[in-house]
């Protein structure tokens, strides 16, 4: 496993510093400056998507509990809370080892349509973080490629992408895609090749430690946003190079990142 | 200020050692050993209600996101979360100024009374936290003395003391009871002294970093409990001297806070 300060190397060290750094004669004779610098593209960036550009993990975390109330299963919220982010049926099954039961496929699959269907009840309140549009538009108008990699399936996820009034042409990676969901890195690996660019090259953003360790499995840069409701602690402890409130904070502090083009 | 490891030292420590001490010579020589030890009782309990009783918090924040559009605030879910446990005012201030932004007086009472409609409505769904009723249930076999100090109003409190199944013995200090409610120290001053307890030999015990830093105020120890969903770390950087996830975790491990009379 990479540790963060590897990572940062890896990655965007080089990118950022070149912003601020005095050359010296044996750079400005370097005859190949502007190439060696288009080389070094701004990194893409690989969003989830509940949490982390639209406000929903708490309405998430309530249908879930509403799911498993009607399936006669008592779990205290924050526990739900802990696994939001995470595959449908991988929150299932961890959620119900902690109270020492197992669940059938049959159950399963009833608490995740009792889960869909709970959560679409609660959707009218779901709104854009601050600052989502802004960062989309502002990463789109600097050419900077994006794309939004979700443990959602479509139908949850769509109503989710027309808050962000998004262009059809922006990737956008659903669970049924990919082999595996988060905390795997398959999402954010599909989200990358769609972009046709590298992972290494790639900044994942995301609200739950979920994400930050699907964006380590995967060898890209995690960010973490306070918005999901983790504190930034488990953030940090989780593998995130930075935190940042929400997408209008990572708005204001994209060179942190890596990006040159900044608001 | 006290450092964490001076509150164990002048609340704790000398208690929770007797129980695994190795007895010098000196010590058995000690004529006055029972009467020093009842001169040391087990300390008292300090409940917060919202949270930490009963797992009300998620429906309480989504309650107050309501109240706020309502009033044409819009503010994310998370930052709501990060002032749950707070004095209704305090919260309604703190939350305004991080959008800048003042509330009138009338706008202040039409939000808590907006928050308190969209919270009865959700209020079914709020269960007792695992182990609440084992846990009070114990301290109260074990004459251990113990009060619930909640920032709520006597009419949102009310229904959440009944899922508790509360004697009509045991203090309970509400938000009306005391000029200023959390963090200042005044609901858990107020709890102690209805016990007829010093202050200095109560144990705290919260899921916010509000309840903490009232406990630090009021020179109690502070116990932590994830059930709100408050990181371990926060709660530890607030002054918990140890945190625990719920209720059935306390009632586990309550010799670790002093209690001689383990469950």
């Amino acid at each position: 496993m990479l540790s963060r300060s590897q990572h940062d190397e890896d990655n965007l060290a080089p990118e950022a510093c070149d912003g601020i750094a005095v050359l010296d004669e044996d750079d400005m004779n370097e005859p190949n400056l502007s190439n060696r610098n288009s080389q070094r593209p701004d990194p893409a960036f690989l969003f989830d998507l509940d949490g982390t550009l639209v406000d929903s993990v708490y309405q998430h975390v309530l249908a879930w509990r509403e799911a498993l109330e009607d399936l006669g299963i008592e779990l205290a919220v924050w526990r739900i809370h802990r696994r939001i982010g995470m595959s449908g049926g991988l929150l299932i099954n961890a959620l119900l080892r902690e109270i020492g039961r197992r669940v059938t496929q049959t159950e399963a699959d009833r608490l995740a349509r009792m889960h869909e269907e709970a959560y679409a009840r609660l959707r009218p309140q779901v709104r854009a973080l601050p600052g989502a549009l802004e960062l989309l538009t502002h990463l789109s108008r600097a050419e900077i490629p994006w794309a939004i990699a979700t443990s959602g399936r479509p139908a949850s996820a769509s109503p989710m992408l027309d808050l962000l009034h998004l262009s059809p042409e922006i990737p956008v990676i659903t669970r049924d895609q990919v082999e595996r969901a988060k905390p795997d890195p398959d999402l954010f690996l599909a989200a990358a090749k769609s972009l046709g660019v590298s992972i290494r090259q790639s900044v994942v953003v995301g609200d739950s430690v979920w994400d930050l360790l699907a964006a380590r499995r995967a060898s890209a840069l995690g960010v973490g946003f306070l918005s999901g409701g983790y504190g930034q602690d488990e953030l940090e402890a989780a593998g995130a190079y930075r935190v940042y409130q929400d997408p209008t904070d990572l708005l204001r502090h994209l060179d942190e990142v890596g990006v040159r083009s900044a608001y």
